[in-house]
Order: C-alpha cells, then sequence, then structure tokens
C-alpha cells in the first residue's frame, strides 16, 4: 500500500477501505473489497464464488479499461483464475504463460510457462516464445532477444513430440522478432545462453523450484563447511556480508514476481513477502509494459509470423482456467 | 583399466587386447574388441551396425551369464542401447530407467529417470518406483526407502495426466517395499525429503543438468563475489579448499555415474571423466547388487505387488531403443 502511495502511476488498490484509506489519504484511490482469495483456497472455485473478492475486482477493474494492469501479491493461482475470467486471453493466444526472470549473473533469463499450463502443444510452446520475446524486448529492454526451447539434447528432433514439433516450426519462423537459439538443456537455463527459455508449465515449474532448492542447499552447505574449520571460521566471518548479498540476489524467490503473459492486460504476481520496493518495482515494470505496448506489439507480430489461433474456436476463456491451481512463487 | 586389475571382482575387459594385457597381466580377462561406439554416433544405429564394439559384446557377455553386470564409462546412449538390444528387459518390466544419486548433503537422493524415456506412463512411473527402491535397498542398505513422485504440487490430482495416474496407484498399493511419500516438489529433490524420486526423463534429465548448472554458476558467482573486496578476498583464500571440496561433493557430474536399472543385469554408466577410484566404486556397487540380487528381488516385487507387465505383449526391446539419444551424463 504505501508502494503504491508513492508510486510514479495513478494506482487503484483494492481491498479493505478502513485500512487503506489511512495510508493512502489522496494518493491512490481506494476500491472498498475486504474479502479475499487465500492460498488455501481452490483458486479457480473460489474466484467464481466471490466476486467480490479484491482480486476479481481488480482484475474485473483491467476488464473494463478501468485499469491498464494488474500487480498482486496474493495467490499465484487465483490471479490467473481470476486473469482468465476478466480479463481474458488477447487474441489469437491459446494459452497465457506464467514467466519468471531467472537471476542468471549478468544476463537475466525469461523462464516461461512455470506452471499455467501443466501439458502443452507445440503451437503454445511457439506462442510462448512470442510473449516471452516481446516482454524482454518491451519491458526489459533487450533488442532482438535470443529465445531458446528447454530440451534434453541440442538436436532438433530431441525430447518430447511436443518439444520436438515447436522446434520444427521455431527452426522455420518467418520474421519472427527475435532469434530462435535453439535446443537449451536444463544447464542452459543458468549459462545465459537464451534471453527467454520456453517450456511446457510441468517442467518449467519443477526447474524454478528446483533452483530455487538447489540454491539454498548450497548457501547452507557453504555456511556449515565454514563453521567446520577454525581458519575457515575466520574465513568465513569475513566473506558473511558477500554471502547473504549474492544468497538474494541468486534465490529466484527472492528476486522477482511473475508475469503472466498473453491476457488482454499484463499482470504481475509478487511474492507474498515482498518489500515495499519489490511492489514499487512491480508497479514500475507494469507502467512499462503498458507505455511499450506490450500486448498490441505480441498481438501483431503473432498474426504477422502466422502463428495466432483462429477465432472462434475452441476452448473458452471459462474452460481454460487449469483445474489444479498453480503455486509458482 | 587399473581399476578392474585392482578390483575385488573377477572383471572382464573389453576393449584393443594389445594395450589392455600389458596393463591387466593375469588380474583380469581380456576380451579383445578395438571398435569402439563414441558419442557423436546415433547409438541405437551404431549398436546395431558394430556387433564388434566393446560396448556391445561387453552387453552380450551379460547377455549369455559369462557376466554378471556391466560396467562402462562411454556413452550413456550406446550402453542403454546395448543393454535394452543384449542384455534385454527384465521379466514384467515395461521400460528401463536411467537413475543418478544426487549428492544431496547427508541423505543421497535417487532421480529417475534421466534419459531413458521422454514421455511416460502411469504404470512406468510405478515401475520406476519400485526399480529405484531396490536399488536403494539391496545396493545403497537404505531400509524401506521412501519415493516420492516428482510433481508440481503435493495434491493427489496435481500434475500431468501421467502424474496424477501415477500418484494414484502408488498411493494404493498394496504390499509395496517401499513408503510412498506422495508428491515432491522441484525444492524436495535437494532437501532429503524422499530416498527415491520418480519422473518421466524429459523433467529428470532437465532437473539433473539443472542442478549441475545452478551448482557451478553458484560457486563461480561466489568465487567472484570473494574476489570483489579486500577483506573478503582474505576471508576466500581461507575458505578456498573448503569450497573446492563442496563443489565436488554437490555436483551430481563429478559424484558418480548413472544406473540403468529394470535390464537383466545391472548396468552403471560411469563419467567419461571418471577417476581410478570412481570406476572402482562403481565395480564395487554393480557387484553388490550381483550379490545382494537387485534384480530378483525388483522382479519379485512387481509381481508381488502386480504391477508387472503382462508377458508376450507389445514392446519387443528391439523397438523400445530410444530413437532420440539419450545424453544424461
Amino acid at each position: 500500500v504505501r508502494a503504491a502511495a508513492a508510486a510514479g502511476t495513478r494506482c487503484i488498490v483494492f481491498g479493505p477501505a478502513a485500512e487503506l484509506e489511512p495510508v493512502l489519504g489522496d494518493a491512490a484511490a481506494v476500491v472498498d473489497a475486504p474479502v479475499a482469495v487465500t492460498n488455501s483456497e481452490d483458486p479457480a472455485r473460489a474466484v467464481r464464488a466471490k466476486p467480490e473478492a479484491s482480486i476479481v475486482q481488480a482484475a474485473a477493474a483491467v476488464a473494463a479499461g478501468r485499469a491498464d494492469a494488474l500487480v498482486s501479491a496474493g495467490s499465484t493461482g487465483a490471479t490467473l483464475a481470476a486473469g482468465l475470467l476478466q480479463i481474458k486471453r488477447m487474441r489469437g493466444v491459446h494459452r497465457p504463460g506464467l514467466a519468471v526472470l531467472l537471476p542468471v549473473p549478468g544476463r537475466p533469463t525469461l523462464l516461461l510457462d512455470v506452471g499455467a499450463t501443466v501439458e502443452v502443444r507445440p503451437e503454445q510452446l511457439v506462442q510462448f516464445a512470442f510473449m516471452g520475446a516481446a516482454f524482454m524486448e518491451a519491458v526489459m529492454g533487450v533488442a532482438n532477444p535470443r529465445v531458446g526451447l528447454l530440451n534434453v539434447g541440442s538436436e532438433l528432433e530431441k525430447g518430447t513430440p511436443a518439444a520436438a514439433g515447436a522446434h520444427a516450426r521455431l527452426a522455420t519462423l518467418d520474421g519472427a522478432p527475435f532469434q530462435f537459439a535453439g535446443n537449451v538443456e536444463g544447464d542452459g537455463l543458468v549459462s545465459g545462453q537464451a534471453d527467454v527459455v520456453v517450456t511446457d508449465g510441468f517442467t518449467g515449474n519443477v526447474a524454478l523450484k528446483l533452483m530455487e532448492g538447489t540454491t539454498r542447499t548450497l548457501v547452507a552447505a557453504i555456511r556449515d563447511a565454514i563453521r567446520g574449520g577454525a581458519v575457515s571460521k575466520l574465513g568465513g566471518l569475513l566473506i558473511r556480508s558477500r554471502l547473504g548479498e549474492l544468497r538474494t540476489r541468486l534465490d529466484p524467490e527472492s528476486v522477482g514476481g511473475a508475469y503472466l503473459l498473453g491476457l488482454r492486460g499484463l499482470a504481475i504476481v509478487c511474492h507474498g513477502s515482498s518489500s515495499r520496493r519489490a511492489i514499487a518495482s512491480a508497479i514500475d515494470l507494469a507502467a512499462r509494459g503498458v507505455e511499450q505496448r506490450v500486448n498490441e506489439r505480441t498481438g501483431a507480430a503473432l498474426a504477422a509470423a502466422g502463428v495466432a489461433r483462429a477465432q472462434g474456436g475452441a476452448e473458452p476463456d471459462s474452460a481454460s482456467v487449469p483445474a489444479d491451481s498453480v503455486n509458482a512463487i
């Protein structure tokens, strides 16, 4: 709430007005929405059952054009469900993708999908490439981003039918606004081999959580190893603050939120434990996405490359809320 | 070769006799097999085309009962292909699994499959649970191992249809020689939550390589951070040897090989860069697997739980060599 009050962007804050108004004063508009969807509820069901909930009202404001983007530090699943039901998919998009910036030293890598769609078809992976590239270019300022496909080897025929099919399509695209960097293996996710890596939501979710877990385990093991000897204990005292910084910098959990791409408005899901600074940065990113017209660019690029979904086809938005809730961040 | 010469187990060494015999003398038998299958060949094709290759002859010796287990530091894909074509699957097994011990501090975790089968059916994941549990119990001495299912959340209906289907079966097994530990998320792979984690070969391969990559990236970042300041540079000198040890201990690439489970003989694939000690340890593990009858136990447990494949069904061994070669380790 304090981040919204201090933002250089006009904010509307959805929540319990009695608590919000004393903090916000005239700095931001308030819409009274004292009901919340919590992490313990089934998100799709809760979002349908509670139209008065803050996340549903906020998504409805974006859908109605009263707001341009959505920032939430609540449940990822609820934001995804409210986004799909209220804001709806962009024209031509099969399924939205949940994207996370991996803190690769010196070269952040956007990984999507990390949990919105556990099984994908090749054409969905291709669309993720367009969404991720548009985000990196428009919001993060990466010119002509390199897009890789997460896979189990470098040859084009490798992997699941979905991965092999996506490789064949990505390698033969005409006029895509990104470079196809080919297959990226697991270790390539953290080596800066690509600016965007696309995969299915099952593999992406496992990869994201494994990277977090490995970082935590490794930093804890280093601390234990340092404590184990007198000489290294002294050494450890001398590097302690650097180690702490590094853990913060390299743990995906501590460095950002998730970007829900492919809706008619950008939605950013921050961690529940986000600091004021993290929320302020998410508001700035959302504003930059709107100014740089990330959605229009994505839609135009999909249409120009002929990979937009035919209109009037299957998959109504209400049917595409995943039955299994995501808990990506 | 020196490891085979010094082993407490009788070894037959397949390779160029002119080079082997001067080293081995009478310490081990030699079969002259100067032809090799290299990492750059398509493994299934090369194994079919070169019956005289060392890996094919070694696998044939196991198939004929002249040897009880196979140890190789060559191509993983070639060992998998030779194993399937020559040694063949155990009775009742749908597909073999390639397993790797993750170096979780204090509690190694066996992950399978890491690349033998990129897409799995629920009954294959269930069989991986039996194979992994039998290996951990018989070879690693873990009593009543805890077996988890890699997934994107803790609830039973989570994940792909294969994962959800496997969860339902594992949760209702009667008389399995292991405890089902439920779903394990990405971070649970490195927290010691289970002794065995089963998944499809696509996700497992990405996870293994990502863990290796994250460890390398993190250790490099720590070194860079330490070099960045005078005080921490001194600290870094004091902890340098501990950091090196830790990297060796935690990088899956440096701590072991892959175990090919589900064939009629145990096969162990060591890294191409394995030291004499690593090969000696692989020979010991293979011998322990034979002594402890890991295969008989796996087969009996599959049959007792009613999850063995019906005999005379589809999937001849020759058809089940994956068209895409694996490059797991």
